[in-house]
């Protein structure tokens, strides 16, 4: 059986996570019983989700446990199965984990998915066209529910799930207004992924500073928003609302010493009747079809581009992750396994 | 024709409200024109949204204008009429303003609406059976939407508003628990309303503790929350949210500068997959018959008996209104002008 290098966690984060969290190690997979499939991964998907996991915090997901391969989405080949629906040379995304190959219980329900990789790439399985587009695609058509003309904002706008909003509000007709940290992103935004404008939150030193660049760039204020970030950001934002205005909470940073973090003025969800809802796309597995759909037309079709940045080898994982959470990363971050 | 005592608003509170912003005059009633009435009322309303409409401030509602007749619901009865679908002894609910008369121009929608007081008294229509108990409805009907056996949470619980929240969802077969000032009002809500339980906020220094009474009084966890106030109740709820409560946001209060009150951890909306929207039922008229069908039979049954504070005289009207913007009313409060 091939060797497996895979990374697991070896100990919880006290403040910043580290590489010295993690652990490498080389095992042979297992011989595969009968329903298995041993895939061979191409892409791991690295995420901001599971920084959160790292912790031992009550929250909606269950901490990832310790000393065991730390989760992640993967995309790869099958290479041997004893399950009659899968083949070798089969293209599968699936759950595998930080390592090079998975033994996957193929019969259970959502464990593997046969991908199609003739207009749209292998690895954007776990980007634009994978739990990142899907998350986009449920935050802004289930709860956003844009009309054309109106105005969207999104922050993290040059990521994996903000890009795919901007793309997925672009084709309802909206003005897409992104929010992102520093020139370089914030062009990206712009010339690469067509967004309507830009806004550099570095350039601020507080919310109604960035709320004043939020009124130039929506000069007829915000209908709707994807909070991916929290802070600063949604308290400017929450300044621009129109009436009736529909905030989709995905992501909320916690402040520096893990505190949580206020929101200034909720009273303007009264004064503006907003419509604030939290959600995790793994909830919603129903819209995925629809999602998908959607998805692999606006990449397969070259109308939403949206860019990678590639680690290589399992080895480079930890510090690839570490820099995500730092935004060193443009667009989707993968690990490149083969 | 009749003298009219109306007081009006003479100039803008800086911080608390005054008896010194009203001024109070009488006048001559004029002739009618064609397709007017005039209303003599019984009852005038006092209500908290009256306090924002006397500042300058943008919010969602036009201010008082100065030197104009204050704003005001009222009951009374057609003394004379000059419109073929109103006739003298009518009983009519309308926006009559703080004054003991008013000349209405019946044909415009909405400005009058008759009234039938033989299971309902003519003052619920300004209370259970009117404003309040609509927003009411509204807010736990068509945002928090309870299913029969989950735990409805209501701040301002004594209150026109908070009481018709707890007897509507009581009807839905919901735990009820309210949140109120002061072991009176709590002894009332639990005793006269038929809550389930009600905490007295006083008693409590912060949010957490305020969530740790929660806990107790809410072992199943609070599934949906009707706010009136905002600041520590709202914080100390949303600790306790179940996943995929629903938060209606009717009312919030600004800290004691008039500075926005910050919510001490918005995190939550995403960790418990909240939705949390805002609302103002003026604009929702559509709900208006079927919540008032319901909110009549509620009170002419004899299941739901809220409590009036009623001051007598119009000129009483200006203390009866800070008293209530103190707390100092017991259920709904009313001015009797007859």
């Amino acid at each position: 059986m091939p060797l497996n290098t895979r990374i697991l966690l070896d100990n919880r984060p006290r403040g910043e996570a580290s590489v010295s969290n993690f652990r490498i190690e080389t095992v042979e997979t297992p011989p595969l019983a009968e329903g298995q499939v041993l895939v061979r991964h191409h892409y791991l998907s690295l995420d901001p989700y599971m920084r959160g996991r790292m912790n031992d915090a009550k929250s909606y997901a269950e901490p990832q446990p310790l000393g065991e391969v730390m989760i992640g989405g993967t995309v790869g080949e099958v290479v041997e199965s004893r399950h009659p629906r899968y083949a070798p040379g089969d293209q599968v995304v699936g759950m595998g984990g930080w390592q090079q190959y998975s033994v996957v219980d193929a019969s259970q329900p959502g464990a593997l998915r046969k991908v199609d990789t003739t207009h749209v790439p292998l690895s954007h399985y776990l980007g634009a066209v994978g739990m990142p587009g899907v998350t986009a695609w449920y935050g802004l058509v289930k709860i956003i529910d844009p009309k054309p003309g109106q105005t969207v904002t999104v922050s993290a706008a040059s990521g994996a799930v903000g890009s795919a909003v901007g793309a997925l509000a672009k084709a309802r007709g909206c003005r897409v207004v992104g929010i992102a940290g520093g020139p370089d992103k914030c062009a990206y935004v712009k010339d690469e992924l067509g967004f309507d404008d830009c806004i550099d939150y570095r350039q601020h030193r507080d919310y109604p500073s960035l709320a004043k660049a939020l009124k130039q760039a929506c000069p007829h204020g915000i209908d709707g928003h994807f909070e991916n970030v929290g802070g600063m950001v949604l308290d400017a934002v929450m300044l621009r609302t129109n009436p009736f205005a529909r905030m989709a909470v995905c992501g909320m940073i916690a402040g520096y010493d893990g505190q949580p973090l206020p929101m200034a003025n909720p009273a303007l969800i009264l004064i503006n009747r907003l419509r604030v809802e939290g959600f995790i796309v793994s909830e919603h597995m129903e819209v995925w079809p629809e999602a998908l759909a959607e998805l692999a037309e606006l990449v397969g079709s070259g109308r939403f581009r949206p860019r990678e940045t590639v680690a290589h080898g399992i080895e480079s994982a930890p510090e690839a992750f570490l820099g995500l959470l730092k935004g060193r990363n443009f667009g989707k971050q993968l690990v490149k396994l083969v």
